[in-house]
């Protein structure tokens, strides 16, 4: 296992003759090149090249590749007859392309030891083949599992363990206790860990509650950039296994949030939420504090979900409401104008 | 005086009978424990050990404690009658419970000195006990005072002051002529004093206007994790004294905050805005530039403040304006659907 | 050519006479100082002293400066008679204070040369006169034009190129194959080309779709603090020559931003959204994925664009429309009170 996307760490190969990508994929060969013509990157259908392979997944995209591809280009197994000349049929298009894809994608900052500009504190446990970058900081008493790329600048707390395979990006921040699991991807400058906002207001002053729980982000969740994830007041902030944040979003401390998620860029929970399996939040949606989420629900862009969702809904609007609501309204937003007219015709003709 | 919420530096205990928490809190105590009895560290009610101290608040909580608490329980001094088996009974249970926490949390990144991998720069001035950590970076001419704790990775530019027992988490970027208070708290990977977004269009260009201002940071202030705070035009951006910002904050440049506001995660306050005091802004809020808010305002979530809002006022809405107002408008926003149907049934009437 | 609203980093000269000013900017100086009357520096008005310089752009700044302004003042040429002491009138107000401004503003971090604690990695490029501050990271192959500035903490993946007199501001990470043109001017703790947010669900899990593109920067563009930049899946997300984004600001995986965009605080812009030129942003809009904004678009602040916007048009509203259609509809919102009384009265009187 390693984490999705990146290319395995313990193969070197750098190119791929056809017979050996269809190895890798479940797919059909059709084309003029032989087996043993070589692929060496991805490319756009635009750019592609006789070296280079592509995909093309509606028929706008296939009538391009008609014209424009050179070298190999994927394509759905049911697609209907077509002019490309070197083409490989699949059963899931992206799911191929994304697993050619990573065979050309290495792992970054993997550069196994222990870089000298790179600060240990006591007792750090450090498994075998794990790269420590320069400038990176590791606390007393963290565990680093085997196989983690620590790149530049990171900085670990005290405590914190980090599981197998596990990529960190240049200039995260791991704070104190934190757990995280195996094949996680953390991009740059996320913080992880980061004090929960808690005051009680006593004579005249906000006075601090210390947070004194941690994070616990499980096995193969994926964390954009510049995300910050509080630590819980007396147990855990935690981000089920699969869950994968996009960039700049905020998780609240004690937020509980489910198996499989999707977090859309600028995303914000509240306190103590608690998301279910599944859950899809499009970009920009803010969630309060205490809300319960239950599985599989979506919820449209920039919407604000102020109390609980029951599981499988489709929401929408601020605060949030069932989506076949909010378009209802939206859709007569525009209609004042008319209701105004009417109802001030109505009273004159009285 | 040390930043809310940390443990005194000077402090070496780390575990406290319960006769000496009761030094600390207004508190009393009773139960079957000895007053010898030893507490350890805080816990959720859920996972109260025995060497563990919790608080209970609501009357869910105080039954949940009855079953499942084994050490000792925070309770109001009002609380009902209840079959905990060690309590302590106080007058502000938040506050007392805060106070209590702080022992267990010892100053993150406290290590007196400074790091072999630290860089100054000419002519920086580093009081008594000043903890500089590894990887940071302190401008020409900046001075730290007494009891600050500098972590990994800290960027500091020229011309900076840090006030005494201040604490700034890994990463967090200072920029020149910045100025910080004494018992400041500020997270990971915050930016301070970056360059306000100021231009102006001629021939067929936006030019930069220089800004040569800077940020002044109150004593008390606590600022989260990835935060921005613009430097001023000509002046200051000021944040005031006691003042606490959550996650992900936007302040832009000539802002001026008020003492003991809180703005909570992703708020974004536009250049030149006046905040007074005590000003609570709820996540996501958005304040235009040029802007003033009074005294003790509460903001509603995810509003959008375009305009002055007078003191002691309840916001809320794009634009915002009185929140029962607001109430009201969306209380009918669903309503829209049936007023076309009664205005449809009345013209048909005619 | 340098970045705009920094020193020219070859002058040396810390103060100026009037007279040297006026080889600066286009003005006519009209004062009681002599022309060898030397100025050391901007002010507000409020703040301004013998040796200082400001601006006065309307009726109630003039009156501040002819109570309060010691030094000199830039005005309008054609600003009303008025009594202050020493001005110097000019055509474009904005851009000589800018221009002005600038000779105070020395280049951050310049200090040419590469700082022991910095680690370059195998067949990095470095041309003359390049800052290289401490605790960078320069990854292999990554080549840094003349001139150029990285702060202290910046990370740089490999296959990167700089542009000359580009400057980065402390713990910025580049992430791999970022092209970043000349005169760039980038803040604290941005990150450029982190991996594009792309899944494919199957078999009860997300599959991250490798982002195997870049990022291209432009010349004289300028970015704010911890601002996001995602690489695109296969090409490149491209920013063009001399757009400006603010703080805080998401662009995701393929997006093309125009030229002299300006992009406020908060800003999100979903994958692969096209802008064209000259479009304006105003803080926390948000952009959904595959839209197209037309040339010298405006948008209102904490809209939402969910489908194309024609050239020249002012959008607001979630969903944005024409701004004059949601003035009208946002106008009648607090109405809806109104409506219904009416409409009850009218069925009343049936």
């Amino acid at each position: 296992m390693k984490p999705s996307g990146y290319k395995d760490k313990n193969e070197v190969k750098t190119t791929y003759k056809i017979k050996e990508l269809l190895t890798k994929i479940d797919g059909q060969y059709e084309g003029q090149f032989p087996l043993e013509h070589t692929i060496r990157g991805v490319s756009s259908i635009a750019n592609n090249r006789l070296d280079r392979i592509t995909f093309a997944e509606n028929q706008k995209h296939i009538k391009e590749a008609e014209k424009k591809a050179k070298g190999v280009v994927l394509v759905d197994e049911n697609c209907r007859e077509n002019d490309i000349k070197n083409l490989i049929k699949v059963k899931n298009l992206r799911l191929s392309y994304a697993q050619i894809a990573q065979l050309f994608n290495p792992v970054p900052y993997y550069n196994p030891g222990v870089d000298q500009t790179a600060v240990l504190k006591k007792n750090v446990s450090i498994a075998q083949n794990v790269s420590i970058n320069s400038g990176s900081y590791i606390g007393e008493n963290t565990i680093i599992e085997k196989d983690v790329v620590i790149a530049p600048g990171v900085k670990i707390g005290r405590n914190v363990r980090i599981g197998s395979n596990t990529v960190i990006h240049p200039n995260v921040v791991i704070e104190r206790d934190s757990i995280i699991g195996k094949d996680v991807i953390i991009e740059a400058s996320t913080v992880i860990g980061s004090e929960g906002y808690g005051y009680v207001f006593s004579e005249g002053k906000h006075h601090h509650i210390p947070q004194l729980g941690n994070v616990i982000i499980e096995d193969e969740v994926e964390i954009g950039a510049v995300v910050t994830i509080d630590r819980a007041t007396q147990t855990s902030t935690i981000i089920k296994r699969g869950t994968k944040i996009d960039n700049q979003v905020q998780i609240g401390h004690n937020v509980q949030i489910g198996s499989n998620c999707l977090l859309v860029a600028h995303v914000a929970i509240g306190g103590s939420s608690i998301l279910g399996d599944n859950v899809i939040l499009a970009g920009r949606v803010a969630v309060f504090d205490h809300v319960k989420i239950g599985d599989n629900v979506k919820v449209g862009a920039a919407s604000i979900v102020t109390s609980d969702i029951p599981e499988d809904s489709f929401y929408l609007g601020n605060p949030a409401q069932e989506r076949i609501n909010e378009l209802k309204a939206r859709a007569l937003k525009n209609k004042l104008v008319n209701y105004r007219k009417e109802i001030f015709d109505l009273k004159k003709e009285k």
